[in-house]
Formats: structure tokens, sequence, C-alpha cells
């Protein structure tokens, strides 16, 4: 669990940042951005949570009044933070505005647009706060790294299992099915997703699962995550061979990726521009004559979110900070055939990669 | 399923509301506004994936370059939009641009703040989305009602089935694990809450479910809801006794709110102002010395979110539509002692009030 002194360090450096930037306050709605600055694991809701933290004094909590004492229990209660309940026939966006100090506001970018539109309507500018909040969560403290490590063994432990589920003549839902409860039974929170495309759906890189029957043969991609209890995630891809070796071609080509991500963890290091961590894992797709083949980006920032910075792609020259974690994932879609993907999630770290995922890489026959 | 028909008479009417009120266009993202208008269940994320209405054009559908064979394949793909896919190199946001014709948008509500800011960048004018989709959604088809009704009897089941998991003996997350699974096994496709609230747990409204042993003559409020396959919703809140009668007064309050919440039922017809029905509830539970113990409004819009207009609250004064679909929910809260809370789904209709939920309402005795 992360703890007060944590949590008191990011608020210090929050405000260092909203000085630096010239902006009075950061508004903060429900999601990993307010767990982040206060522990608080609320839910998005049309009435307005929002943790206000302005730039020269101490932090507010604002919640829907049946909220309070939730609040005031959670982490964000030992914070010295005011904790201020509205009640139904009250109008939470000027409450913001009483505890900002100033009206050049940013704020969270996860935050509804009707939300937005409340503060407007009080006289607040809002900004995307964005920028704010990669910067400060882009930086993974030793704590997070560690929280991160532990999410990775936990979808590493289901992936050691998978041949209790994954075998030809099973459907890719009954296979999602009993990985949804291996993700929970390892110690997740929350399963965020479940992938199982095998064959033909392994093309598609953002299947999820279907009642297609598995086929001997078939190159099966699995890809997997959840949210540990204190928030942070996990996210891994292996792809497999159900019941018997795969085609020359899915073998060639599962070596590739195999290949390429390997470069893609090589390169991962502080100072190094994230574009480049992109190339390295694309150059050897390229060469190996499947460069088109591979449609999306190399990988993507992971914390308390699944998705946020660093985004390893094409374009992106900002250089990867010591204590950047992130996923370096590539992959090989071939229409109407088959698609290969694998997955790790990465430290970037002054004494070098420092490698989070540790399940076995290379092509394993399951079933 | 949503049928293609039912979603061109949506986008229809859409195009009158936004001519009505003089916008060029609305642009929507994924969540239940995209889902009632085009059937695209899609996630949010950092990529944009957007519906574009303008007020005199067909829809133009902008999605990730990787989703867009999904996008095709889904309902979408029958409606003649023109579904475009953009690569991670690319502004989505232009394409917005280009695809509206004008610059004053609605957005919708539950869009997320990047997005608007990146839609601002791009010489648009977003303005609040919430009154033409809450017009639009707040009044259900009959297809609708029938989607919901669906619903409320599937979690009609798992309350049917509650002495199996309810008992003294057991924690409220014992129970509230089984009830997980037991929501699944009635035919939602997602769960998206089980609150079990036992003793002075009760007494707090959002509480979930805690490592609390559950004792004899608890009163214990269970709120369970989850989404069907094809997104409508349910909501159902019935307290139980654990084992054995609760006290004497634990029993008055529960009578006093089961009243209630018939007062409520009953108060629910076409054009009686919202605020009526949450005063005939609250007047109930007032009269019988609890009116501070009801800390909550009385209900909520229900149909592709759980939570939706219209809000049965003090002060809303616009009157219930012909097809209007919320919960009636009124609840009495002791803190320290107990809570209890009864939650019925009612459509609002001219033949009188549609009570969709069916389980009973009386003070049972269960484990």
């Amino acid at each position: 669990m992360t703890t007060t002194g944590e949590l008191r360090r990011r608020l210090e450096r929050t405000r260092g940042e909203l000085r630096r930037r010239r902006v009075d306050g950061l508004v903060v709605s429900p999601g990993a951005d307010l767990r982040y600055l206060c522990g608080l694991d609320a839910h998005l809701d049309e009435r307005l949570t929002a943790l206000v933290v302005p730039a020269d004094a101490g932090p507010t909590l604002i919640v829907p009044e049946l909220e309070r004492g939730a609040a005031a229990e959670s982490l964000a209660g030992g914070l010295d933070a005011e904790i201020i309940g509205w009640s139904d026939t009250q109008d939470p966006y000027r409450l913001v505005a009483a505890s900002v100090r100033g009206t050049q506001i940013a704020v969270s970018s996860r935050m509804w647009a009707g939300h937005v539109f409340g503060l407007q309507d009080c006289g607040l500018q809002p900004r995307d706060g964005q920028g704010i909040m990669s910067t400060l969560r882009a930086v993974k403290s030793a704590e997070e790294v560690d929280a991160l490590r532990r999410a990775a063994h936990a979808i590493d432990a289901v992936h050691g299992e998978i041949d209790q589920w994954l075998r030809p003549g099973r459907t890719e839902n009954e296979v999602a099915v009993d990985l949804d409860a291996a993700i929970r039974a390892v110690g997740h929170a929350r399963v965020d997703f479940v992938i199982v495309a095998s064959g033909p759906n392994g093309a598609h890189p953002h299947h999820l699962a279907s009642d297609r029957m598995i086929e001997p043969g078939d190159l099966v991609v699995v890809d997997i995550g959840g949210t540990m209890p204190d928030g942070y995630c996990s996210d891994s891809t292996r792809t497999y061979a159900a019941g018997r070796e795969p085609s020359e071609r899915g073998r060639r080509v599962h070596e590739l990726v195999a290949e390429a991500a390997e470069a893609g963890r090589r390169a991962s290091c502080p100072g190094v521009p994230a574009t480049d961590v992109d190339a390295a894992a694309r150059r050897v797709i390229r060469d190996g004559g499947f460069g088109a083949e591979f449609v999306h980006r190399t990988g993507h920032g992971i914390g308390l979110d699944t998705h946020e910075e660093p985004y390893i792609v094409e374009g992106n020259a900002s250089p990867l900070a010591d204590g950047a974690v992130f996923s370096v994932e590539p992959g090989i879609y071939l229409p109407g055939e088959l698609g290969v993907r694998i997955e790790d999630i990465v430290a970037a770290r002054s004494a070098g990669p420092d490698v989070l995922t540790e399940a076995p890489r290379e092509l394993r026959v399951v079933g």
C-alpha cells in the first residue's frame, strides 16, 4: 500500500510543478490521478468528486456528502487536506472555485467534459493537466517500481499455468473465463482485459475473445492484465502454439517478434528518446520483411493506468526518464492467417533496463 | 440486441434536436452515448474514438486504425456511416473538424477533458451535449423498456437465491464474491457493483463490502447491478435480516422504508415533476420521524448507464416523460447502528407506473 509519506512527497512535487508552469491550481477527478495524489480510490460519477491542489496552499478534497465518511477514513484523511462534503442541492463547482486561489487551473485529462464545463461556468479557466500529471507520474519512485514488479509477477503466474486452460477444442471465450478467474486468484483486485486471439483472430490486435474453437497448430495471442489492490497495473502478452507445432511461417514470425522484443528491451535506457526504442524493435521486423504488418506502436507507459506516459511511438523524441516504466510489445499481424505479439514491462534504470516481467518468451506448445 | 432500424430512428431524432438547438454537430466518445447512437461498444482510451453527427448530414465514425475492422463489423457498419481509421502519427481532432460542418459542436458529457481540449485546439467550440443526449435517452422506446425489464428480471433472479449465500458467520466479502458470480450467471455481461452492508456498515449508503462477519439479527443491505450483453443496466436493493429477526427498531425502520418506496412508485406517472416523486417517498419517512436520516435523493434514471436522467431529487421540476425509467430507492441510515434501503426500477407510463423489478419487498429472514 502507498504510504502517507510518499503521498506528501507527490503533493509537494505537484505544487512545485504548478509554480514552475504558473498555474494557480490543479483540479483532479476520480481515477489514477486522484489515487496518485491522495490515495482515494473513488468512482467517476456525475456527482463531482475533486481534489483541489492550489499552487501555494494545502489541498481540499470535495466529495458528495455521502462519501465524506469514506474519504476521511481513506489515506486522504491523513494528509491534512480539508474535506468538504456537498449535498445534492448545492453547486460543487462553486466550492472548487472557492478552494483554488486564482482562475488558471489545470484539470485531469480524464475529467468528464460535463465537469469541465461546470468549472468554466464558475469563471475558472481550465486547461489540460496532462502535461503536469504525466511529468509527475512518468517518473516512478522506487516504491512504485516495486509495486509494478509485484503486479508483473502476479500476471507471470497466470502465464505460468496457461496449460491448465489453453488447448485445442476449447473456445476462446472458455479460455478467457478461466483466465479472468486466474487473474483474480493471483492477487489482482480487478481484471482489466483478457485477449485470447487464436489463428486468424490473432491478426486483429485488439480482438478480445470469441466463440471460435481453438484448432491444433493455431498460434494464440494471450494478452492479459489487471489492477492490484494498491492500484498498480499488470499487462503481459505471450503467444502460444495450441496442441502442436505451428506452420513454418508461424514459427518464423514468432522468432522475429521475439528478436524485435529483445531489441526493444535492450534499448530501454534512461536518456534514450522513446522513438529510438520503437525504432530498435521495428528495425528487426522490417529487416525480416514484415515492416508493414507491425501496425501499432511498440509500447506504452504503465503505472496506476494501464496506458500512460511515456508512449513508445515513432516521433516521440522525449528521452526516457530514469524510472520510466513501460511495455515493449512488438507484433506481426497477417490478415486471415495469424498474429504474434510478445509484451514485457521494462523499467529504464541507470544500471540498465530492468525487465519486470519474467514469464518465458520462447514459443511453447501447450494443451 | 438493438436493431439497425432503432439506431436509424435515434440518429434522425438526434439531427432534429441539433437543428432545434442550432448546433452544427454532435461529437460522441465511447460509452453509453456512443452505444446509444451507433451500437459500438468501444473502450475509452487516450486514442480518440468519436462518432460525429452533423446536423444536416450522415454520421462519420473516427477510430484508431487498428479498431477500424471491429467498427466496420459492428452495428455501426450497417448505418451508412463513413468509417475513418487514423494512425498513431495523425491528429484525429483535425479529422473531426473536417467531418462536422461548422464549429459549434456539442460533445458527450463524459468525453475526457483531454479530448475536449484537443477539439478546442482545432478551432472547434465545444459545449456540453448533456442536454441533447439526455433529451434523447431519457425517453425510452418500447424496445428499451423491454431490455430494461429483462435486466430487472435477471437481477431479481439473484435476489431470489440470496439464501444460498447470505447467512450469519460469513463475511460481507465472501457473500459479495458469490453475488458477483451469480450476477454473471443470470446473464449479465458485466458486474457493475455489489454492496453487502451488514449491521452498522449499512449506515454508509455507498459502503461496498468488507471483512466484517455478518452477525445474527443484522440487517443487511444488498444493492447489486450489472450490464446485460445489449448494454442495458440492472440495479436493485433489498434489505434482509440475517439468521433471525432484527431489533424492534430495525423492523420498524424497514416497514417505514417499504412504505416510502411504495409511495414513490405510486407517484411515478408521466407529467409528474420528478421532485414530487422524491417528496412522496420523503414525506413518509419524515412523518415517521427519520427525515434527517434519509440522506440521499430518491432515485436516478437508468438505461445504458446505471445513473442517468431523470434524477428523482428535490428541486428537479421537470415532468416525467412517458417512457422515463428510473430507480425509486428511499433509505434510512442510523450511524453506528443499521441501514435499510429498498430499490426498484419503475417506468412512468400513461397507463400508470410499470414496476420492472419484481423481487419481493417484505423483510425476509435468511440464512
